[in-house]
């Protein structure tokens, strides 16, 4: 089956662009609702970090240091690199007596703006703390230490992603085909849009046990402390304020979003086939809205989806549609 | 007809992306290559600058106002706001006893790294003239100074821009069946892929008079100048530089890419139906490749299709691919 046209972009009345992907809702049963080919081979990116972050708290590691909910929303982001992301990583690294050289994530500059000028300006190079899955790693490395293993926690066989990919397995009910390196070097492994749909319903229904019990905290986690799990400026952090808490949503990169809804038990998975944010952002914004988790008229869906597109004089030239079919 | 996928992105051996899009190679005859649908309608954008800038010179403005071949180049640019472009064309409007508040592009900051730094670090807002199309817009107010109309020069019912409508439809041989308001806030026409591609083969083989003269002078001033027509780390002045100034290519907003090959008498035109820029700069580099203007080990072709990607660290994940059929 092809991916479905999602996302619309519209000039002078005219279709100027379009957006091609696949989108599953699943339930504890299965697929609710789909669009495109719901068995479409995808790489989840970062929006699967709150499985990579599992074994951290299944473990007993994430209790035996101490984490707290703000920590364990941090080990589930793709931050800005923003102060409050920087300090609060650099702090957790300190309190298990690592350091920034013992992360393996690589240096990027912030997304966010201020860190971005002062970095920019004062002529200072970025550090692996600015890294947006620097929390995710500091998650690996407060597991790899409580599993006593090798320093080169990012590798495939290390006994940490050997975890995650057991437990991305296990949540997707799918046997990986292959692995990729992501931005960050850890490995990602591909699933197909309905098994990370299911794994989010999982995630939006947890059923007890220790398993259970982790995936309800990281989804409490990211819902309280929206700002921890991307930053200001951010979909992922509009989209949870804006409803509330009582929706957990987290992106990744080449235009994949997932949502988690414990009120109706259902988990969401998207990709936009040709990588644009501004596609999976504009598609999640229209699920959210569909399933009634989020409301219509909230700002956020006007500046992710339905405000006017303005150029740099602010004359509306065009704007974004929902394709025929997408989301009803 | 449908688009076609043209360029893919792979991770980890597994394909990740992929864009689709339609592309149109035409001699003075007609098509001589397509992929996709060369009936699609698209907005050509900045891909077009090199008609809306004929007014110029077809009217006598530009020689009446001494324009040099630098200048021209610039009428065509989309720049990165460079010290040399804003200085370009600050002295441009004074030489024509205008100024930047004559200008109705708006303003952007600057995609050149030093200027937008030197703006950022310096609390400086950036102007007018930083508007990557306001070398096209010195070429508007130029022509409105010969034509002596008034001042809203980017009105669709102005003398400027009817003029810029006539030569589009004259050379697409097409009629616009309407238009869209472009970033710059000018009036955009769409046409189809093989409207653009038929216009840009005009352009290779101009058949004198005063358009052919003006073709070839704003071909060979685009050839001359490729530094003024995008600027540093751009692929439309890489990819010029690359190719000797034997051939003029632009690039236009939402993944459009045009080149002109005056050796081989060849217009090309292409859209990226996502509007991914990636994608257009990756496909644009293949065709000029499959058409020997460009040579396949130029670093050039490395950096914006064949080199592997790879992430923070450095690490080789993956790479893009030519999707099968394309470009042959």
């Amino acid at each position: 089956m092809a991916a479905a046209d999602l996302i619309e972009l519209w000039r002078g009345g005219m279709l100027e662009s379009v957006h091609r992907g696949h989108a599953v809702i699943c339930d504890s049963k299965g697929i609710v609702a789909a669009w495109g080919d719901p068995d479409a081979m995808i790489f989840p990116r970062s929006s699967c970090k709150m499985i990579q972050a599992l074994p951290l708290l299944e473990s007993g590691a994430a209790d035996a240091a101490g984490l707290v909910p703000r920590q364990l929303a941090l080990s589930c982001a793709s931050h800005n690199g923003a102060a409050i992301h920087v300090d609060a990583v650099d702090a957790w690294l300190k309190a298990r007596g690592l350091s920034e050289s013992d992360l393996r994530c690589g240096s990027h500059m912030p997304a966010d703006k201020d860190e971005n000028k002062r970095l920019t300006c004062g002529g200072i190079s970025p550090c692996q703390l600015h890294n947006n899955c620097s929390g995710k790693h500091a998650g690996f490395l407060t597991l790899n230490q409580h599993l006593g293993a090798g320093p080169d926690y990012h590798d495939i066989d290390h006994p940490v992603q050997q975890a995650a990919k057991q437990a991305f397995e296990e949540v997707t009910q799918e046997t990986s085909p292959g692995y990729g390196i992501d931005g960050c070097s850890a490995p990602n492994f591909p699933c197909t849009v309905t098994g990370l749909a299911r794994a989010m319903a999982s995630f939006a229904q947890p059923q007890g046990g220790v398993r259970g019990q982790a995936m309800e905290r990281l989804v409490q986690a990211m819902c309280a402390y929206p700002e921890m799990v991307a930053g200001e400026g951010r979909a992922c952090t509009a989209l949870m304020r804006a409803m509330g808490g009582r929706v957990a949503v987290k992106t990744g990169a080449e235009a994949v979003f997932i949502a988690i809804l414990p009120d109706q038990g259902l988990g969401v998975a998207l990709k936009i086939m040709d990588g644009g944010t501004r596609a999976s952002e504009a598609a999640i914004t229209a699920l959210l809205v569909h399933l009634g988790a989020l409301e219509s008229g909230h700002p956020v869906v006007g500046k992710l989806l339905t405000d006017p597109m303005r150029n740099w004089n602010g004359i509306a030239y065009g704007e974004m549609r929902l394709a025929a079919g997408f989301p009803r």
